[in-house]
Protein backbone atom coordinates (compact mmCIF):
# COMPACT_ATOMS: atom_id res chain seq x y z
CA UNK A 1 0.00 0.00 0.00
CA UNK A 2 0.96 3.57 -0.85
CA UNK A 3 0.88 6.31 1.79
CA UNK A 4 0.89 9.93 0.95
CA UNK A 5 1.10 12.64 3.58
CA UNK A 6 1.25 16.40 3.39
CA UNK A 7 2.86 18.58 5.51
CA UNK A 8 1.85 22.16 6.33
CA UNK A 9 2.30 24.87 8.71
CA UNK A 10 -0.19 25.09 11.48
CA UNK A 11 -2.51 28.28 10.63
CA UNK A 12 -1.69 31.34 11.88
CA UNK A 13 1.86 30.55 12.28
CA UNK A 14 4.03 32.94 9.77
CA UNK A 15 5.59 31.18 6.98
CA UNK A 16 8.57 32.81 5.61
CA UNK A 17 8.95 30.77 2.55
CA UNK A 18 5.58 31.16 0.94
CA UNK A 19 5.82 34.96 1.86
CA UNK A 20 9.29 34.93 -0.58
CA UNK A 21 7.73 32.19 -3.37
CA UNK A 22 4.64 34.54 -3.30
CA UNK A 23 7.11 37.91 -3.24
CA UNK A 24 9.01 36.01 -6.34
CA UNK A 25 5.80 35.44 -8.44
CA UNK A 26 4.46 38.72 -8.16
CA UNK A 27 7.82 40.40 -9.32
CA UNK A 28 7.57 37.65 -12.05
CA UNK A 29 4.16 39.43 -13.11
CA UNK A 30 1.76 37.01 -11.69
CA UNK A 31 -1.22 38.85 -10.66
CA UNK A 32 -4.03 37.65 -8.29
CA UNK A 33 -1.91 35.30 -6.16
CA UNK A 34 -2.92 36.12 -2.87
CA UNK A 35 -1.36 33.72 -0.65
CA UNK A 36 1.30 30.64 -0.94
CA UNK A 37 2.20 28.16 1.74
CA UNK A 38 4.75 26.11 1.65
CA UNK A 39 4.62 22.33 2.76
CA UNK A 40 6.03 19.22 2.49
CA UNK A 41 4.85 15.95 0.56
CA UNK A 42 5.93 12.54 1.31
CA UNK A 43 5.44 9.38 -1.05
CA UNK A 44 5.69 6.12 1.23
CA UNK A 45 5.62 2.76 0.13
CA UNK A 46 4.53 0.32 2.37
CA UNK A 47 4.21 -3.34 3.43
CA UNK A 48 0.63 -4.27 4.50
CA UNK A 49 -2.87 -4.62 3.12
CA UNK A 50 -4.75 -3.50 6.02
CA UNK A 51 -5.77 0.06 5.76
CA UNK A 52 -6.21 0.75 9.31
CA UNK A 53 -3.29 -0.89 10.43
CA UNK A 54 -0.99 0.74 7.90
CA UNK A 55 -2.45 4.27 8.96
CA UNK A 56 -2.32 3.88 12.19
CA UNK A 57 1.53 3.35 11.50
CA UNK A 58 1.88 6.00 9.19
CA UNK A 59 0.13 8.33 11.81
CA UNK A 60 2.94 7.40 14.68
CA UNK A 61 5.81 7.85 11.69
CA UNK A 62 4.35 11.61 11.28
CA UNK A 63 4.65 11.93 14.96
CA UNK A 64 8.01 10.65 16.08
CA UNK A 65 9.85 12.28 12.58
CA UNK A 66 8.03 13.79 9.68
CA UNK A 67 6.01 16.47 11.10
CA UNK A 68 6.52 18.43 14.29
CA UNK A 69 3.58 18.38 15.71
CA UNK A 70 3.91 21.82 17.67
CA UNK A 71 3.86 23.56 14.64
CA UNK A 72 3.07 21.71 11.64
CA UNK A 73 -0.24 19.47 11.07
CA UNK A 74 -0.01 17.10 8.66
CA UNK A 75 -3.28 14.66 6.58
CA UNK A 76 -2.48 11.46 5.71
CA UNK A 77 -3.86 9.59 2.20
CA UNK A 78 -4.04 5.77 1.60
CA UNK A 79 -3.34 4.60 -1.94
CA UNK A 80 -4.07 0.74 -2.70
CA UNK A 81 -1.95 -0.22 -5.33
CA UNK B 1 -10.10 29.95 -6.10
CA UNK B 2 -7.17 27.80 -4.04
CA UNK B 3 -4.46 25.45 -6.00
CA UNK B 4 -2.52 22.48 -4.49
CA UNK B 5 1.04 21.90 -6.19
CA UNK B 6 2.34 18.57 -5.62
CA UNK B 7 6.26 18.85 -6.77
CA UNK B 8 8.10 15.36 -6.90
CA UNK B 9 11.73 14.13 -8.11
CA UNK B 10 10.93 12.43 -11.59
CA UNK B 11 10.96 8.66 -10.90
CA UNK B 12 15.03 7.47 -11.96
CA UNK B 13 16.45 9.97 -9.62
CA UNK B 14 18.24 9.70 -6.82
CA UNK B 15 16.20 11.01 -3.48
CA UNK B 16 18.67 11.68 -1.07
CA UNK B 17 16.74 13.29 1.74
CA UNK B 18 14.34 10.17 1.12
CA UNK B 19 16.83 7.55 1.41
CA UNK B 20 17.87 9.23 4.70
CA UNK B 21 14.27 9.97 5.84
CA UNK B 22 13.56 6.03 5.11
CA UNK B 23 16.60 5.02 7.11
CA UNK B 24 15.90 6.81 10.08
CA UNK B 25 12.29 5.48 10.06
CA UNK B 26 14.28 2.04 9.90
CA UNK B 27 16.33 2.91 13.33
CA UNK B 28 13.21 4.16 14.58
CA UNK B 29 11.29 0.36 14.37
CA UNK B 30 9.02 1.11 11.92
CA UNK B 31 9.22 -2.03 9.78
CA UNK B 32 7.61 -2.48 6.23
CA UNK B 33 8.61 0.97 4.69
CA UNK B 34 9.91 -0.18 1.25
CA UNK B 35 10.37 3.48 -0.09
CA UNK B 36 10.44 7.03 0.52
CA UNK B 37 10.31 9.62 -1.67
CA UNK B 38 10.26 13.29 -0.35
CA UNK B 39 8.62 16.20 -2.17
CA UNK B 40 7.65 19.91 -2.30
CA UNK B 41 3.75 20.82 -1.83
CA UNK B 42 2.40 24.49 -2.25
CA UNK B 43 -1.14 25.57 -1.15
CA UNK B 44 -1.90 28.89 -3.41
CA UNK B 45 -5.02 31.00 -2.96
CA UNK B 46 -5.80 32.55 -5.70
CA UNK B 47 -8.26 35.73 -7.45
CA UNK B 48 -10.15 33.99 -10.67
CA UNK B 49 -12.89 31.61 -10.83
CA UNK B 50 -11.96 30.44 -14.24
CA UNK B 51 -10.51 27.16 -13.95
CA UNK B 52 -9.21 26.65 -17.09
CA UNK B 53 -7.43 30.11 -16.78
CA UNK B 54 -6.58 29.13 -13.28
CA UNK B 55 -4.69 25.79 -13.95
CA UNK B 56 -3.10 27.77 -17.27
CA UNK B 57 -1.61 30.12 -14.80
CA UNK B 58 -0.11 27.65 -12.38
CA UNK B 59 1.43 25.74 -15.00
CA UNK B 60 3.49 28.37 -15.75
CA UNK B 61 4.10 29.15 -12.23
CA UNK B 62 5.70 25.54 -11.91
CA UNK B 63 7.56 26.13 -14.79
CA UNK B 64 8.61 29.34 -14.20
CA UNK B 65 9.65 29.18 -10.40
CA UNK B 66 8.11 26.14 -8.53
CA UNK B 67 9.23 23.55 -9.93
CA UNK B 68 12.52 22.61 -11.75
CA UNK B 69 10.61 21.02 -15.01
CA UNK B 70 14.22 19.46 -15.91
CA UNK B 71 14.36 17.27 -12.78
CA UNK B 72 11.35 17.34 -11.09
CA UNK B 73 7.34 16.80 -11.96
CA UNK B 74 4.44 18.58 -10.73
CA UNK B 75 0.63 17.61 -10.37
CA UNK B 76 -1.79 20.33 -10.21
CA UNK B 77 -5.14 20.12 -8.11
CA UNK B 78 -7.60 23.32 -8.21
CA UNK B 79 -9.91 23.58 -5.15
CA UNK B 80 -13.52 25.41 -5.41
CA UNK B 81 -13.53 27.94 -2.33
Amino acid sequence: MNARVYITLKPGLLDAQGKTVKSALDALGFKGVKDVRMGKYVELKLNGAKAATVKADVERMCKKLLANPIIETYRIELVQT
